[in-house]
């Protein structure tokens, strides 16, 4: 196992952090570093906002859901998909553009992922800790009037990143046999099965607080209700109609 | 710089490959580095298929357009968001289960995308070369078909892995200040000049090939016509409805 896949299995989400700051130099050469990874077309459909007002970090917080390591952590950083700078360059070439597809809503979200994964990794490799804040999509359009943010951008998740003031343990995976199927698509009920009674093990010993219930059961409050199902009318919104 | 960053900020996508072969317990651990990402509440919404049946590979590589590395690489991966596993593990516990809301598209879209970035890295930190195929959707019925998936799984990439038999240049990045904004979106239509005018030196002067064109200019084709216009019926068809 090389260093940067010991890196990888080493990454846990880090909620607590100390008082020292991120350089801004460092932060540069992270987000640098994310627009490495590769690009769909080359389309770079992301734009990052480093959200500095403290005022707008505590209610970026609060319509997260109640998240404090949002003011806390050094640097809170939201991730935004963002058409809106490839088709208007594409215009200003005097194209007649389409907007709002699906296709589109898809490649601006994978590229803004995967420029993401680069960033945390990176942060990661400098010792910093991070975790990713999927919860700004309980009031994304607060959230986007707050940050500016024009037609053809929504953010996808924010990422808080810090000096680690925790080292909670690393949280089991499904077994790779459940994952990587070869040649067809193939049932992993028994995988599965095999998981939850790690993760039931995992969640009684585990140091940051125990509790009994297994990988299937955690699931349940996700699917149960509808979650945040406002996205559809808020994407629409914003210009990604999903033709 | 890190060796971490340096790694990354030598990505560039590898379309020739060596006749080496990836051993199979290599790629086994890309995939555990993959899982290693973060995922949105642990629910891991992806399959990878590893494609190794030759005719299927040739079947591929025509849906997605006539690229050849898709068979000539090492090994073929299909990145798959996967609704299914989740949704149905919690059904299982006795749950009543919503499906198909946009929320979980997107969840499943970037869980997938995060685990990828992953193995790419991994990948290239073991030496190998890779290259992202957003191509599979122009066709993704019929490579959902070919690779058997059920409803709730959808084909969101595919991934050409082997040890590089070139060495092309690194594709130049907008400039970060266009990418990072300070605490509000701002518009970015001079960087997007100045990166226009690099992008045609680079296109005037690159090794595989050189041709006349800039960033904007090239990514005309792309919003000129309505590009995949099939993913939205695709999605639906498939469980994904964008409730």
């Amino acid at each position: 196992m090389n260093p940067t896949i010991e890196l990888m299995k080493s990454h846990r989400s880090i909620r607590q952090f100390t008082e020292q700051r991120i350089p801004r130099e460092t932060l540069l050469e992270l987000i640098r570093a994310g627009q490495a990874a590769a690009t769909s077309s080359h389309v770079q459909a992301y734009s990052v906002i480093h959200v500095k007002n403290p005022s707008n970090r505590e209610r970026i917080a609060e319509l997260a859901g109640g998240q404090d390591y949002i003011v806390s952590c050094s640097d809170f950083l939201m991730f935004c998909a963002d058409m809106k700078r490839p088709t208007e360059a594409s215009e200003r070439t005097g194209a007649a553009v389409t907007r709002g597809t699906t296709e589109q809503l898809l490649v601006a979200s994978v590229d803004t992922a995967l420029m993401a994964q680069n960033v945390a990794l990176a942060a990661e490799s400098e010792g910093l800790g991070i975790c990713y804040i999927g919860g700004i999509r309980n009031n994304p359009e607060a959230i986007s009037d707050l940050l500016r943010l024009p037609k053809h951008v929504y953010p996808v998740f924010g990422m808080c990143l810090g000096y680690p003031a925790d080292e909670p343990d690393i949280k089991p995976r499904l077994p790779v046999e459940a994952i990587l199927k070869e040649d067809v698509y193939e049932d992993d009920e028994a995988h599965v099965a095999a998981f939850d009674a790690s993760m039931q093990r995992y969640y009684s010993e585990r140091k940051g607080g125990n509790k009994s219930s297994d990988w299937s059961r955690n699931l349940t409050p996700l699917f149960a209700t509808k979650l945040r199902p406002h996205m559809r009318d808020f994407l629409v919104e914003r210009g990604f109609e999903m033709k």
